[in-house]
């Protein structure tokens, strides 16, 4: 079975590759796809190099499957090509999440989306975003039924790539011995840099991505997606997208009101049972999620688990996902396995 | 006319003394009073050097106004008897800010609570967070009346004062250059600090001081301080705070339902007309409120001003203040002029 890999020397592609290599996924030759400057790369998978090719219908002739993450200008360019084709694209970017479609898929939320999809070959993986916040209320929904959603973002850089991580980077160099003056900074004198448009290092920027309307698209995304994926297009979801500086890890401080009551003890027991998701909730004892905790692990975090005062009806919480695995890479490599089972 | 800074080396107390400077408020002389441990430090105010005293009683001697910023324990112990000396006492703490016969201000929205109060000689500055919040939504509540708020917060770490700058700084210097590895880190070797407890670079910790039952006691600050302070007891605010690793400036991610409609362009001129309050929301041209820019400056910055989808009742925002400034040493300065016109 030959796999690729389109966007392969990206944050998301690297995890994509070490994923499918953790989770031994039956692929015996790895197809790693990117743009034309990183040609001449190689990928290591399973102890073998397997060199960067351009994204060209050629390389992917005989590619059973196809993991995307080039952005949502590349799949809408070329992707449905390929998979009329007859090569299976589960497709990271924007570009088919809201194509009636195309199934958009959490395999422990609603797997049943993958049967029978009208536009075969083309599954979409949700926001990183979208996928922590959903991995945490769902077991509530199924439990209580989920009414409406408020619900604001911690995005880390890594959200936006390998650029995003040298951006901040950078700009801690440039400020870190200066931690003191910030607390009076001199506004014109804060390093800028392309990816965020505004300092990012020790500041929090709460517009990210294009604006349509007067929400970012990255908030329309956390709005839209999770009443596709929970199948209730009425759902209530009110969401503010904020980027931190952190470097890997997304976290969601949610607001949740439901059709019937719910206690936090009966939502840690639905969360518990929930595969993919792990209660770290114990704050007297200093048990609580945080990014980091959730980096470079595959279930999502959740915590702080209280009643809303004065609604029996109503809880808050706050979970945190690496949005590279379950947030991007793991959940398509988990998509792939059901599949290709 | 005497004045003194309790807790007059602390990040507060500094910025308590700049702006009594700044603003030329009428005090011919400070009395910097701190812990033992810092005597021997001298504080610069008017060009003059003023020796730091060990907080005693007999320094107060002869003293008409006192600014407090020396923590709950502190104030509880000691303030009652100051101030049933005849010295008017401003306390930054939270000890007395749910004592029903001391009033809570912020002397832009409530200044009436400073006359005829019942303790004499006592005022209490509200907990930084809630006055970034209260700045922002007091001049909606007076345009369509307030019923409910969901707030989460990313408060800076000098909100723990210079020890929790000093300890993010550390914190960069031992990660900074492991940027790309933050991607799968090595969680046992994470560092950790006593401010903060957990890690605070490149993190972000929902959840700070004790715990009050399920929420803790800054979580506890923000929903109950609103409602005095606004004259609203049964207001709901569900709040949950978040520390991220900002110097300085706290900011609020706000959903806000009123009694009455109201349009995110009334909302604008409610706010534009508001003093202490700049409206900064042109997201298209990239104007946004960020905490970096609100650091130093003495306005509450307020933006990102959306209508909750579906709802012309509801209002989502996103605003930031410098706690150390509107949220603690402006305030209470301000609240001394009224009661020193």
């Amino acid at each position: 079975m030959r796999v690729a890999v389109v966007g392969a020397t990206g944050a998301v592609g690297r995890e994509m590759v070490r994923t499918l290599e953790e989770r031994d996924f039956p692929a015996d030759e790895l197809v790693p796809l990117a743009s034309p400057r990183s040609e001449g790369k190689r990928i290591s998978f399973r102890g073998e190099e397997f060199p960067v090719r351009p994204l060209e219908l050629e390389h992917l002739r005989g590619v059973e499957l196809s993991l995307w993450s080039a952005g949502a200008t590349v799949s809408r360019a070329v992707l449905p090509e390929v998979a009329a084709a007859g090569t299976v694209c589960v497709d990271n970017s924007s570009a088919f999440r809201q194509d009636p479609d195309v199934p958009l898929v959490i395999p422990e939320v609603n797997p049943e989306a993958l049967r029978g999809s009208p536009r075969p070959g083309i599954v979409a993986n949700p926001n990183c975003t979208t996928i922590t916040l959903v991995m945490a209320v769902a077991p509530l929904h199924r439990a209580a039924g989920l009414r409406s959603v408020v619900v604001s973002s911690y995005q880390s850089v890594s959200g936006a790539g390998m650029r995003g991580i040298l951006e901040l980077a950078d700009q801690v160099e440039k400020l870190h011995g200066t931690e003191e003056h910030l607390v009076r900074p001199d506004h014109h004198a804060l390093p800028v840099g392309e990816v965020f448009g505004r300092t990012i290092a020790f500041n929090v920027l709460p517009l990210q991505g294009v604006m349509e309307g007067e929400w970012t698209g990255e908030e329309r995304k956390l709005m839209a997606e999770p009443r596709k994926i929970l199948g209730l297009p009425d759902l209530e979801v009110h969401g503010t997208v904020v980027r931190v500086p952190v470097v890997t890890g997304h976290s969601v401080s949610v607001y949740a009101a439901f059709d019937r009551p719910i206690t936090p003890d009966e939502a840690r027991d639905a969360l518990r049972a929930a595969p993919g998701v792990r209660v770290v909730d114990d704050p007297g004892a200093g048990v609580y999620p945080t990014p980091l905790d959730a980096a470079g692990i595959n279930d999502v975090l959740v915590g702080r688990i209280r009643q809303a005062e004065g609604r029996d009806d109503a809880l808050l919480l706050f979970a945190c996902g690496d949005n590279l695995r379950k947030g991007a890479a793991l959940n398509a490599v988990q998509i792939a396995e059901r599949l290709f089972p």
